[in-house]
């Protein structure tokens, strides 16, 4: 079985949009490989370190939102990323075989310190790549499912990983390279029509959101404004809701296209087909996540299980790269 | 007592330079306080990740360097940095909370890449002072000797800690803010003139230089080049001769300086006087390097042991961060 790593920052919740761009196909990998999943504390800190209360929180959102939604603790290793000292000590290492500049024009750091407005970069936030390298590579993962947004973080890794063979394989592979698993999954949109869903921008509908709350949400969804009344034609093409069916509706999407565009349905009634569709789909998570929000004991117990395996891998990894690189005594 | 932290990177073996610059005081300090002499490996690959078999000798080299002038093993703890995965892991930590400009701008930082003719730094290279804060906080040392160069890196330092204080430590101070204990111990020059005795300058006397080496070289020592005869007067001002007198002959030098000025001593008589007291100070050193070199497995055992105690409590001092943090599960 190959071996892929997985995982989530832990500032917060999850949300649809974390379902449909990646934990739903988590799931379905979870059968076909060693799937590593990481809490990424560490890298939570590199945009959220003013605030250690809200990653404290998230480290158990996500492991719950991950158990959640069929994520099965028996087949997949859950770790939390600060227990790892293999983590660090990898990051360090591979720090010396990367510039600053590739790291400053990396397109990914570009955009993204943009989004937080950074002007000032810290020492951390620039060197996430560095670190994410060593998330993928302690564990010898063999892929590692991203959007087309992580690609360049992805061939960075690669890059390093070839860079340090070179210098000190002396012609063997010390670290495998990690290739990307390039996931097609759509990324969702907001509630409000923004082109991503998002916590900070308060149009998101929540894993652990409860039936009501969908059905609420769902109805201040965007939809076509020129749609007026219900006899108007609607426009699908321009309609948050309508892509929230292609996502979760999927055998009923070109109908309700249809529909929409015939002035057949109308919005209200197209909401709600799309909020029980919702909660159909989120009923059999929220039975599982009851069941663990009250054994949170069970849940640290899995971290805590997982990281210690993590370790066992993480700490071999750091022997092997100080024997090749002879630093040990 | 309190605690302090020096070290040497491992990039080679010692000479005079570090002697007067660093161990001699080191020696003296090692009865006031509570020693820790780190064997610097990681940062030696910050600029000699290309060469890693020379770190890996530099290793033994140092430590020997260290133990042959009478650092005495049962007083101070001799550790290895790549040993100690809590450096690595303040590393990470700390490297939130320094931008990436205040890093560019270091002016010690600057100069070194200079020197090193780096005009793409490594991210590695860049960040060597935040792991310079790991070395010196994760054992909570209380004063790091320095000379004036290294000033703006314990201020680096110090900043960090205070904004993590400041941060996590909810009115409590959870690191320990270091203080530089500035040495007057002057620099010494190297035997061509250059104002740095350095290995890659190819002017330096070494430690384990015996004294066969030790006339030779001081033989080659640049003198008043206006001094043609030894009955033109010399200028001991631009003599290098006469700057190892003063490090190495103190009570002489007075003496020696009016003789070259009037004439009476010519530069071989001069040169035999520094050569005898050098290897004079050499002597006893050469005695505890031949059994140490006799007994590396004591040597390692010396450093296995103090990396041993370092990490008990490296690991201590993570664990409280972690909890400052509330990031730990």
């Amino acid at each position: 079985m190959k071996r892929i790593l997985t995982g989530d920052r832990t500032t917060g919740k999850l949300h649809l949009g974390h379902y449909v761009g990646s934990l739903q196909n988590r799931v379905k990998l979870q059968d076909e490989y060693d799937t590593f999943i990481i809490l990424a504390d560490i890298q939570a800190l590199t945009t959220h370190f003013e605030q250690p209360g809200l990653i404290n929180e998230g480290i158990y959102d996500v492991a719950i939102d991950n158990l959640s939604v069929g994520l099965d603790p028996s087949k997949v290793t859950i770790f939390l990323q600060s227990k790892i000292s293999a983590i660090a000590e990898l990051t360090v290492f591979y720090s010396m075989m990367v510039s600053v500049n590739s790291l400053r024009h990396n397109p990914t750091i570009k955009t993204e310190a943009k989004q937080y407005g950074y002007d000032d970069l810290s020492y951390g936030f620039l060197g996430y790549p560095v670190s994410q390298t060593a998330d993928i590579t302690f564990c010898n993962a063999d892929l590692v499912p991203v959007g087309e947004d992580q690609i360049p973080h992805i061939e960075l890794g690669r890059k390093i990983v070839r860079r340090f063979n070179d210098l000190y394989g002396n012609g063997r592979i010390i670290i495998n390279e990690p290739e990307a698993l390039i996931s097609d999954m759509p990324r969702l949109i907001g509630l409000d029509g923004n082109s991503k869903m998002g916590k900070s921008l308060g149009n998101a509908i929540y894993l652990s959101d409860n039936a009501e709350d969908v059905n609420k949400k769902v109805k201040s969804a965007v939809t076509d404004k020129n749609r007026i009344s219900v006899k108007d034609k609607g426009n699908p093409d321009i309609c948050t809701v309508s892509k929230y069916h292609k996502a979760f509706n999927r055998e009923d999407y070109g109908n309700i296209c249809e529909m929409c565009s015939a002035a057949n349905i109308g919005c209200v009634a197209c909401k709600n087909i799309l909020s029980k569709k919702i909660n159909l789909i989120l009923e059999p998570f929220r039975e599982k996540r009851a069941y663990y929000e009250k054994n949170t004991k069970e849940v640290r117990d899995i971290i805590l299980d997982g990281s210690r395996k993590a370790n066992i891998i993480g700490n071999k990894t750091v022997e092997n790269i100080k024997n090749a690189m002879n630093i040990d005594i």
